[in-house]
């Protein structure tokens, strides 16, 4: 069987070492498709896939149709809103996803740019702590559970909205996160439900001096919303990891 | 009574109200030298000093002598290294520290520090975790303790060195632990014994990819055998908020 790695921006030298030793013991054939540019490249090589791996690769109808004999994608990583699922499905391709492998390494992520954040880029001056400080933490999956776990040894105090689970300091509307936390860290899934879902409204309840924190998807902020309300309250700090889109929201 | 607030680095706006109101309650009188260029300044203007508060400015024998009536010294923070404590002895004056008030802060820089660090300052690509490392804390006082606290939280496994508390997972000989640990966070004081002691000898037994983090002092470092040591180990990471004065080193 043909398994073909697809990832834009690769995996590590040594995650890949790792998946060609497994792939090639149990007698499969590597291709990989690395840094492309254009999805031609993507379509043109996958006609030979019988599996696929990606990581936030986005796999359309159209690459579906071009890997005719495609049986598994799996997605490296937890969202899979990359992956048109309902075409998949047509296909009879079965779709995974590795929900909580890397939840450790975006959770460090999280509490590292909240303290630089809060230390203003590590500049002299004022800083501020994370101790003692409310964290709200707006979905709690496999993420925002380790940075839950890392806030607590940090002596945050914590309050969750998440709708799906029952748990300690849970809020019933998000509403009540936003205005009662300092932080908010955002660790939604990107649905239909939750795109564009944090927008001018909830963000103007954070309390003075607050901060968001996004390792989630970029498209569950309205950017309109975002950037009129970080325009009114110069005292927000937004930090993440996933660059807005919007060319408005680039200039400020 | 004057009580005189000398902070070349100021504290903050809100700090120095709050300093205000208490001395001010208490019936006495706040002079501010904040952001002096030179000594002078601060020697012109200590003459009616009754109690002087600090942070890491220098207080040498020549300002004591221009205090003529100065009966308390207050370092707000933790170190003393910068206070001629012997000149003060002779001239009778008191001299205090505030150890344990500012740990928090530097414990979360310094883990934050760590993160960044390990995350090639935020940059896309390979980065590493924390978890499941081994983190060397040399010297376990107030700060040492809190950054103890929080990578636990963080899932570190941890090794102390520290010849006068007695704990867990404690090393007899400083070799060890940096031969043990891919991370090393130093938190000696600046003392006759300490000045110089991290150099060439110890920093090569750190393992292959490891880190120094130092939100100690400069002086604590062997400048001239760190300078060597990190040439010939380019894997090594070095991260610290307090920069060296060596030439060469700013060079490198």
């Amino acid at each position: 069987m043909k398994i073909v790695v697809i990832t834009e921006k690769p995996f590590s030298e040594n995650a890949v070492k790792g998946i060609r030793e497994i792939i090639e013991k149990a007698g499969h054939e590597m291709i990989m498709i690395e840094r492309y540019k254009k999805k031609e490249e993507v379509i043109e090589r996958i006609k030979e896939a019988d599996g696929v791996i990606i990581r936030s690769d986005k796999i359309d109808e159209e690459i579906i149709k071009a890997g005719e004999k495609i049986k598994i994608i799996v997605r490296a990583g937890s969202g899979y809103d990359n992956i048109d699922i309902e075409a998949c499905n047509k296909a009879r391709i079965v779709v995974m996803n590795t929900p909580g492998q890397n939840s450790n390494g975006v959770a460090e992520l999280c509490i590292g740019m909240m303290i630089f954040g809060f230390r203003k880029g590590f500049k002299e001056g004022k800083g501020r702590e994370l101790k003692d400080k409310r964290l709200g933490i707006c979905g709690c999956g496999y993420v925002g559970k380790r940075v839950k776990e890392i806030a607590e040894g940090i002596g945050m105090k914590i309050k969750i909205y998440d709708p799906f689970i029952t748990t300690e300091n849970q809020v019933k509307e998000i509403e009540e996160l936003f205005e009662e936390c300092q932080i908010i860290s955002l660790h939604l899934p990107l649905t239909k439900e939750t795109k564009g879902r944090i927008g001018y409204e909830l963000i103007k309840r954070i309390p003075y001096g607050g901060m968001i924190c996004n390792t989630a998807r970029k498209e569950i902020i309205d950017e309109e919303g975002f950037i009129k309300i970080m325009r009114e309250r110069k005292d927000l700090i937004y930090v993440t990891d996933v660059a807005p889109t919007s060319k408005v929201f680039k200039k400020n």
